[in-house]
């Protein structure tokens, strides 16, 4: 299973292809698409879209994960997060792709098994989950962090059968040895 | 010039496609998607996608013209009005086309010759324009006038340059007989 993690951002969309090898994950590739602020909004968007649109075709991923975004009190930015998260899950249904969401605190049960861990802390473990020396992107982290997440999800779902919560799947992260 | 106005929800996504012939205004279609609340949400968006792709390669609009939605306190209602206002942009910009925004107040100045006018003068003055008997649903009317708006507004731009401030151009709707 190849799963497209998005983390996705007006100015800053993320993007992370993780591969499942039996009981280990492979990391395929990861990245961000910067948005200027000098060009209009819709041309902000085209290029997330594009961008992803890209990235799906060049590795055919089967599934896609996206972060389900934190709401800030400002509705001005909940509101460009919103769009930007639309395109980026246009780009994933345009494919054909199925989408599943995942809550930042799944994320990082999942990958890091407490669900308040800090950004650091997913980082850390992102890295050494798949034995990179440096993801060089923050927003990239994070949806490398939401791939894995998925990847581990779906696996316990296999296990336990479709009743089980995600918040118990996701603490048994530690069975994935890179 | 044929331009396909939208607005956006993740409810009801309202749709029209309104025609330049000289100075009169040409109404081609209008129509809304409907999503369920039962589906997912990636489901709802997917819908969105899939309408207005549709729509747009079945009328081969030359632009794409987007209601600047109405932002209301709630942020959980801008998150999802964003996203199903960024699955919107995405159709019309993985057709190709260029996207232009327009405020609501914009669209009533356009369509009415008022920025606070009512919803339903708004409707009222759509059916005039375009000599319609009746627009069945409120979304698509809408639609509707946010692609008169651009009709208007892009007009003016060719008459007096780009210079002129759109508040100032869209007062002269009335050049538009049905």
């Amino acid at each position: 299973m190849r799963v497209l993690g998005i983390d996705p951002g007006s100015r800053i969309t993320g993007y992370g292809l993780v591969e499942q090898h039996g009981s280990r994950l492979v990391h395929l590739d990861n990245g961000a698409i910067f948005t200027d602020k000098a060009n209009g909004f819709p041309d902000r968007l085209k290029l997330i879209f594009e961008g992803l649109s890209r990235v799906i075709s060049e590795f055919s991923p089967d599934v896609v994960a996206v972060e389900d975004v934190y709401v800030s009190e400002n509705v001005r930015a909940a509101l460009k997060l919103g769009q930007a998260r639309g395109v980026a899950i246009a780009a994933a249904v345009h494919a054909g792709l199925p989408v599943f969401e995942y809550t930042a605190s799944q994320v990082k049960q999942a990958v890091v098994g407490q669900g308040r861990a800090g950004k650091d802390q997913v980082q850390k473990m992102v890295k050494a989950l798949l034995g990179l020396p440096e993801i060089a992107q923050a927003d990239a982290s994070d949806a490398v962090a939401v791939a894995i997440c998925h990847i581990n999800s779906y696996q316990l779902r296999l296990q336990a059968g479709p009743a089980v919560a995600i918040s118990r799947r996701a603490s048994s992260w530690r069975n994935y040895k890179p």
